[in-house]
């Protein structure tokens, strides 16, 4: 069924839809009044709604229907500007469908592209709907939000996290298991997660140092080399894993 | 540093290089005589090697380097024809980066391209070449075999595994961890996995229900929905996660 984010309080039993929700459903879609929606309001729960009016169109929220599709984790994915325009909406809407709660991206030292001060704000409203479209299709609670700081350093400070770790080809087996999963078998569910990657070329030595200065752990991705857009969607498909498929369900 | 992929046996101890190899290492590379190159030869094994030539190209063979970034299952994925030329392309390229050894593609009842008899062998080619290019660059050491089948029972057919699961959203969870984990963590390095991945719209539940009846194993994976490009991605890195990171190393 067809979902989407309306923010409006939940204590409405008849919600007018926003104009370009109102033109999908619609116009679009063909929805008449009887035909059945899935809303998220701004508490973040997903509610069954039955359209009562097409012009202007409206919906009564029949009920909540208990449905959470979030990660257990709050993943926020710290990703160096990649060369092209192309790699970041991938990234976008891959770590949406994959779960990821903030995407941010930084210049990093290895990046090559620069986001002039003046083109920001177009450059994020545009990923940031890539990302809200990602969410109604992959049906998520939340539309995660898409950032963008001018260096490494900035970002890290303007996102903290209970457990911060950077992808580096070059981390060693720690012990017994690889670092990734200590690390995750450590988390418990409602923990928030930050994860650093580099663009292409990878990060320097020098930003891999001092983020490991500031208690970031580095962690191994496997033995095969990831591009920069592939590193994260690996990273986010391992943390659904380990906290949603390998665990004891409650 | 650079790495090609070479069909010569191993036991020569100076390599004549392909055209296009030689055309790639000494005309975009710039190697010279004494320039180092990883090749990995007809063995799956990387060697470290050095230019002795450059018209024509050669590499005298230095040393083993005894590297293996291979998965330890041997993983073959059967997707269903995605509708864009774009999507079979990102599948290859990014299986290839996640470890696939095969990438099969079928005709899903659900599927809306159709590869023309006559156009399959060119179309095979282009993808083959993506799968060959990014064998390389993520530094793996065999090409996986990209493949087309005209519907899923001939696929399945082609393909036998040592088990052989279906990626489906509706699969309900068994037990106290998922049916993906309750598989994976049955099988044992050097066995064959097959995965199962419906086109957009989803496999239909007569091909489901078909290929239950012929053993293959239902799983989620995760509470998200995935796009039909996704959901092999999310599977490649949960089988690296489950096989390389999360066990205790040998």
């Amino acid at each position: 069924m067809q979902r989407y984010f309306i923010n409006e309080p939940a204590d409405q039993q008849e919600i007018t839809l926003p104009k370009d929700v109102a033109h999908h459903l619609v116009t679009v879609l063909r929805a008449q009044v009887g035909s059945q929606v899935e809303v998220v309001l701004a508490d973040h729960r997903v509610y069954l709604a039955t359209v009562t009016a097409t012009d202007p169109a409206r919906v009564k929220i029949d009920r909540d229907l208990n449905r959470d599709s979030e990660l257990p984790l709050h993943v926020t994915l710290l990703c160096g500007l990649p060369k092209t325009k192309e790699k970041p909406e991938l990234i976008v809407q891959k770590a949406t469908e994959l779960g990821a709660d903030r995407i941010v991206f930084f210049e990093s030292a290895r990046s090559i592209s620069h986001w002039a001060q003046n083109k920001q704000a177009k450059k994020l409203a545009r990923l940031q709907k890539i990302a809200d479209g990602a969410a109604e299709q992959s049906h998520r609670n939340r539309q995660p939000q898409v950032a963008y700081y001018p260096n490494l350093a900035t970002a890290l400070a303007a996102n903290p996290a209970d457990q911060r770790v950077v992808a580096w080809e070059e981390s060693a087996k720690q012990g017994e298991t690889s670092a990734l999963h200590q690390v995750l078998t450590k988390m418990t569910p409602g923990q928030s997660l930050l994860a650093v990657f580099g663009p292409e070329g990878g990060l320097t030595s020098q930003e891999v140092g001092q983020m490991q200065d500031g208690g970031v752990i580095p962690v191994g991705l496997g033995p095969r080399i990831l591009r920069t857009e592939t590193a994260p969607l690996y990273f986010l498909a391992a943390v659904s894993y380990a906290s949603e498929l390998a665990v004891t369900h409650r």
